[in-house]
Order: structure tokens, then sequence, then C-alpha cells
């Protein structure tokens, strides 16, 4: 049971955090602070936060846990904002979606206090966003990553599994590196390719028409254009390296479809799409690797 | 009130359109044909066909009211194989993704009978094929797109209309032409990239480290990826020429996209990034035109 969570960043993955928190019976309050005022004022009002505090330091005044949920390329800024307050007893995680380039904020921002730092990514979302689509149950029932490192103190590591394994996740722990090579294909370059979607209809004269008459399958496929746009430059502009060599693989990927198209040869198209249909229809969202 | 059902294809959209009309109570008996033997079979087990015929003419014997349920490259023997059996009261529709090439196969197999025919696309699906999938709601709610040609009987025409708008189906009409402009950009397209996704990653040594981590923007990106190879082998095919035309227009979407990565643009990737996302996010499933 911690006595005070500090909540810096109070939208949709920061606001269900502290209602989950609430929920599991893990915290007595939550001190919450976002860069708007207004929506401070929406997460008390809401009950997402018991305490609106005016600064992301008093915020964590008085906190023994700590969760940063700001875009990505906010951490160190927050991080640094709040170094005074930080101690060895306090955990303090983040949920952003890219993890080397937090890490380095990390230790450039925290120094000593690097080893409180626990990077955490859980794999949930909404295609909506802000606190007024918090829910307690976001992270029931899905993965979480923590990438730690080996300045990471062994007993926030073990506080962040108990926490995540007690709201239901499934926690799973890997390097930032690899982290970030397989969220850019999963998850980062999906969403780029949504993105070009929308962009690439809405750019032509009868978009309108086509759009009008798209069904189920364009509705899943492009659910995840409708993202955030800050948090989503942030996470591109972080993982580049990685999400460019994905686009790469996936572009040559595309391009061989489209040869066997051109060339009318119906059997490799059948082979592929064969391919692409079994792996898709035997995967499991969640599933532990064989 | 139809006296007989001929329906051909004994899949998911032949299957849910034989259940739909028998729970509208607008057909007394429904005779169906498989290229399967164990199709048919297993249709008929299920109550979705009242008779199994032993070939495509004889589930047309007694009919008014035909439906050609078969991947699209298989229309043009269908129709032929039924042509002697055609009326010029019988209803012939059929419910493939793709158009042009199915109006010029009806032109070709059918002849003077051709003005029986009403080319439909109803815009549903799942990711799921088999007649053990198909249910009496799939077109409940969803939009079915009519082609009609200047040979199409106007009784035909809507008889269909009828019948659709019945079945809880919205009904549009337009050209082949533009039906196939349309749904290369907001479906067909869609499809390939999701193909070429999943093969992109399975292409990968990592590539099962990397699905193992996927969550629920991953799963409805790749849904349609799980569709019915031969189907869609047929549809990308037929729709060669506008599907290659949308993608190259989205590759040159992704790559403007790509380029505000490269140089680090924030202000360009985000200003792209909420194009999208104010589109997606504003856009309705079967809304009505502005």
């Amino acid at each position: 049971m911690f006595e005070q969570l500090g909540l810096i960043g109070c939208g949709l993955m920061g606001g269900s955090f502290a209602l989950a928190m609430k929920k599991a019976g893990l915290v007595k309050r939550v001190v919450g602070y976002s860069k708007s005022p207004s929506t401070t004022d929406r997460a008390r009002q809401l009950g997402v936060i018991d305490v609106e505090a005016p600064s992301a330091l008093l915020a964590v005044a008085g906190a023994d846990i700590v969760l940063v949920a700001v875009p990505v390329a906010a951490t160190e800024a927050t991080l640094k904002a709040i170094k005074h307050l930080v101690t060895p007893q306090m955990l303090i995680m983040d949920v952003g979606s890219t993890k080397a380039d937090v890490v380095q904020a990390a230790r450039r921002a925290l120094r000593d206090q690097v080893g409180s730092f626990v990077p955490a990514h859980p794999i949930t979302g909404r295609e909506v966003s802000g606190v007024e689509h918090a829910e307690a149950d976001l992270y029931s029932g899905r993965q979480v990553i923590l990438t730690p490192t080996e300045r990471t103190f062994t007993a926030q590591l073990q506080k962040a599994q108990d926490i995540w394994t007690a709201l239901g996740s499934r926690v799973t722990s890997m390097s930032p590196e690899s982290h970030d090579a397989a969220f850019a294909a999963v998850s980062h370059l999906p969403h780029v390719l949504a993105f070009a979607m929308m962009n690439s209809i809405t750019g032509q004269d009868t978009g309108d028409d086509f759009l009008s008459l798209a069904g189920p399958g364009f509705r899943d496929f492009t659910r995840i254009a409708a993202s955030d746009p800050k948090v989503w430059r942030d996470i591109l502009l972080s993982n580049r390296d990685e999400l460019i060599a994905q686009s790469k693989l996936f572009q040559q990927a595309l391009h061989t479809i489209e040869q066997a198209m051109q060339k009318g040869d119906a059997q490799a198209l059948e082979d592929m799409l064969t391919l692409a249909s079994e792996t898709r229809a035997h995967w499991r969202m969640g599933a532990k690797r064989k």
C-alpha cells in the first residue's frame, strides 16, 4: 500500500493508472499535475486525482510512487523538474511507448537517483485520449514491458513488477533496445501506415466519396490513425531509426505482392496471402512464445 | 416472397444471405451448391440450405432468385454453367468485391439474359470464412452497392433494392468503375497493406518474438490479413490497375511522413498526424456524405 501517488500527466494513460491503483486499494491518495490546468481540474472533478498540484515537483512532494505519463519527448524535462525531491525509497515509472530515449533521458536528468526509475511500457491504449476516457481496467489483462538498466535498484524493479501484476497485467522484462526494435515493427509502423492511409485518401479529390463507402475492414485497420498526434509525433521521432528500417522491410513485402499482381501470377499471390492469413489467424494477442 | 433461392457458393457470404432471407421470411426454400460437396453437406446440416444440389445448374432449376457467392474469378464460369435455366423473371445477384470484371463476365456469360443480373457488393465480411461462420445479421446495418448497367432490367433492379432494404441494408447505386476506384482505396489496399505487414514481420528472424509483444492496435490493424486467400487473390488481380494506382498514392503519403521523421521536422510531422487523426476521429462508418 502506497501513501501517495504523484501523477504527472493526467491523460488517458496516467488517469487510468490512478483509477486502477485506487480500485486495487494500492494507494491512499493521488496528487496530480498536468501541463494544462484545465486537465488537472477535470481529473479532480472526475475523481481520478484527489489533490491538484501546481507543479510536477509539488505532485512528487510526499509521494512514495510517481508515474510520469507525458509524451516521451517531455520525459527529460519532467524528471529534471522533480529531481530535488526524488529519494532512494521512491519508485518512479513512466508509460512511454519508446524506451531507449527514455532511459537516456532518465540517466541525464536523474543522475545518481536513476536507480529509483523503472522504465515501463504497458501495451494498451485507446484511439481516444484525455482524462475523460480514463478507465480503471485499461491495464487489466494486458502486457507491461519493463526495461530496467544495470543501475535500476532491484527493490524498485520488484515493486514495479508487483504493482503491475496486482493491476492484472502480465509483466515482461527486456532491454530498451530490444523493446524499441520490436515495437517499431508491431506498433509504431502500423501507426505510420494508418496515418499515411488516411492522408492518402484525403489528398484525393474523391476522398470524401471514398470514405463514405468504407466498411468494417477499413474501420478497424485505421482505428489507430485517430491516436493523439503529439504523443505519436514524439514516438515516431524518438524511434525513427528502427522505424525506418521496419518501413523498408515492409515496403519490400508490399513490392513483392505488387509484383505478383502485375505479373498476374495467381499462384505466387495466393501463396503470399496464405502465409499472411494463416499467420494472422493463428496469432493470439498476449500469448506466450512457443 | 420468393419460392426458391438458388445459392451457388455456400460460404460466409452466401450462407449469411440464405439465413438472412429465411429470417426475414422472404424465401420458402434454399437449394444450395458448393464446389466442395462437404461444404454443401455442412450447409444443409447447419440449416443454411434446405436441399443440396449436385451442380450449380440444378441449384438454379426452379429458382426465382439466385445468389452467386464465389471468388470473383469464378463468376464467369458459374454464370455460363447456369445460363440455360436463366429466365427473364429471375433475379440473379453476386456479392463480389470487384464489379467491372464481374459485369464483363456477366455480359460474356449471360448474353441476352444479362438483364436479369444485378451486380451487388455488400460492404461487410468477417476475417473468418466458411459456412459455419454464416450469420443472419451479417448484412444488417451495412451498405450494399449495386452497379447496374444500361442493360439491367428495371424490375430486377427494384427487386434487388427491396430485398437488401428488407434485410436491413442501406442500398447505394453507382457505376462499376466508380465502385472499383473507391474500393481499391478503402478496402483492397488496406487488405494488401495488412497482408504485407504480416509477411514483413514473419520474414524476420525475430518475427515470432515481435508478434508475442503485439497489442490491441496491431490486432485491429491486421484483422483483415486473416481474410480468405483465394477470395482476395481474385480481388487483387481483378482490380489490380486501380489498386496499384492507390498503392502509389499511399506510398507517397508514407514517404512524406518518413521524410519529416528523417529531417526531425516535428512540426511538419505533427501537422500530418493531426490531419490523419482528425479525419479518422470524425469519420463514421456508413454516414451519408456531407
